[in-house]
């Protein structure tokens, strides 16, 4: 037994006989959010839904504590500063999938349940997957959602959507955070959105100081060279552009507004989330320059952002210069910032103006 | 914007032009791990590799280092101790899935690649599901691997493995922390194990105070009434007792050697790795009492322990007890402690064992 396995076992057994919870959503949907941390001079709870830091306080078997809310029902992402330290709770097996993790979750259950909760309708699987880039010469993550059903005909075949996350996410963000698969599941249960396959990629393609300016490029080479390939190749798509979506957030709605707009032989359903976008007339150059050929080939292109999201310039920019062009689209100012629940609000919008004829 | 947000993107733009990189595998298998952190007093690394904690050293940067090693080719959980503070690696995308989250990880490749490496073979898919469970009245996840293949032909059916997780862990920690997925399909590719599927559940059934009674028989009940009938109905399984096999490691082991010995109905090949059994005189009674019956029904009982892991008594305790019935088995003590290197090997011979005739 080496040293750290022997301090994990002791640490086991010096635990008390009932050990705190944390985080405890209580039923009027305030939560109490609990460390042990005895020899701690100052514990702060920062979370997600506003308002800033909020100092906790210890009793005295050392552990720290403090109740917030009521919160809206969603998901929450939050962490403490102990003396400084910035930690993700102990106590919480839930984490945000997050390139630098930081951040727990706490899910605050609406009643009626939301879009994006667990509810008793049929259910998608979510599949995980590494492939190796040619593109990027390395093996990359992949996370795949198949709607309810999918492996009971073999003969069906599916659009798809490709769903790209944000600059601070993984591959398992839009699942595990945005529940993209539950907001799927019951949209089709509901009989609102099309059955589809999601397909959720690695956003980095290229990391470090050349991510600015290559990040873009190499990701959509990896996406048509790689990504679509083995996606068509291994699950029972619709493959051709007519079936194809493209959608992301922040960084991902970047990428899927240049790369839908830009590869229209390949996509007909385009989007972005609260998207960063710059410089419009040269990113989306080729589907500016012949403005009724890009309407005609067009089935959507709709993109949203908050109000008090400072990326919403950049979205008034692209929708200035399609306008300019005439060229159809719908951009949505809504109430909200560059966070999650509105992402998770506009996926809920998104997926039922697909693949439908309006 | 909130001022979580905010301060996120306050954070981004401060990033200086390169930042530090956490862990560096070097190709002599040293690592070196780094954490950004100017005003703190001390920085300590903790590693799964043994040897005890290690002071890390700062540079006029504010960024601790330390360089370790060289490592066997494995995958290694970590973390940092900063003032008193013990913290994941904030530079790290790659946790160990855990109840209480507190490890990072590195892997450490091999040359040739050890057995739980991506390897160019194919490779089968990890499935997510979260289900209804009647016997617990509570939602609980799943993952499923199925094998390279499986969605190609809808008329093969496949034997199946319940594998089961130790106490610290999740249903997501036998394939993110221990490669059960890439083990499977190098065996698989290598023709050294048959085409299987594997079912990862939840091991905590019940949490708490209670946890000690009434876990085994709450998780088994969970098994028999919900695992096995959702896998049968959504899976195309060989459903029946010769073509399913049980194994878990340490909390898992006890469940599978006390679940697949009182339940040789349901299961024909047993396993236990490290396995947290005591009792057997009471706990597998069902077994012991009729060796024949027993004898007739087991297609194969393997269980191993670490000579260096505590638990190894627990196990010889087992097998004195079959022994002195007559029921055949093979107890293997090995090398090593409670930890995943180990297991990691044990599914490795564990695998091929199954689902063949000796």
């Amino acid at each position: 037994m080496n040293v750290w396995t022997l301090a994990l076992l002791l640490a086991a057994q010096d635990r008390p006989a009932a050990p705190p919870v944390s985080p405890e959503v209580h039923a009027d949907r305030k939560v109490t959010f609990r460390l042990r941390a005895p020899q701690a001079q100052k514990v702060v709870l920062n979370g997600e839904w506003g308002g800033g830091p909020r100092e906790m306080a210890k009793d005295d078997q050392g552990v720290w504590s403090i109740t917030v809310g009521p919160l809206e029902p969603d998901l929450w992402g939050y962490n403490f500063t102990q003396d400084g330290v910035v930690l993700t709770d102990p106590l919480n097996s839930a984490l945000k999938p997050m390139r630098s993790p930081r951040t727990s979750v706490v899910e605050v259950p609406g009643e009626p349940p939301r879009l994006h909760e667990f509810q008793n309708v049929p259910h998608g699987t979510v599949r995980l997957h590494d492939y190796e880039s040619t593109a990027l010469g390395r093996r990359r993550p992949l996370r795949v959602y198949t709607p309810p059903g999918y492996d009971r005909d073999p003969n069906v075949r599916y659009p798809v959507l490709y769903l790209f996350h944000g600059s601070g996410d993984t591959e398992a963000t839009w699942t595990a955070f945005g529940r993209a698969h539950l907001i799927a599941d019951n949209l089709i249960a509901q009989g609102k959105a099309k059955p589809m396959i999601l397909v959720m990629p690695d956003g980095h393609a290229v990391v470090g100081p050349e991510a600015r300016e290559k990040n873009v490029p190499g990701f959509l080479k990896d996406l048509l060279d790689d990504v679509l390939p083995f996606v068509e190749k291994n699950y029972r798509t619709q493959a051709d552009r007519e079936h194809r979506g493209i959608v992301g957030l922040s960084m991902g709605g970047g990428q899927s507004l240049t790369g839908g707009l830009t590869h229209l032989e390949t996509f007909a359903w385009v989007g972005g989330f609260s998207s960063a976008i710059r410089d419009p007339e040269t990113t989306v150059a080729a589907a500016l320059a012949d403005p009724a050929a890009t309407n005609a080939r067009l089935k959507l292109l709709w993109f949203a952002c908050g109000k008090d999201d400072r990326l919403v310039e950049g979205g008034k920019e692209l929708s200035e210069a399609l306008k300019k062009r005439g060229i159809k689209h719908e951009f949505r100012i809504t109430d909200g910032n560059h966070s999650w629940p509105v992402w998770r609000k506009y996926l809920g919008e998104f997926l039922p103006l697909l693949f439908v004829e309006p």
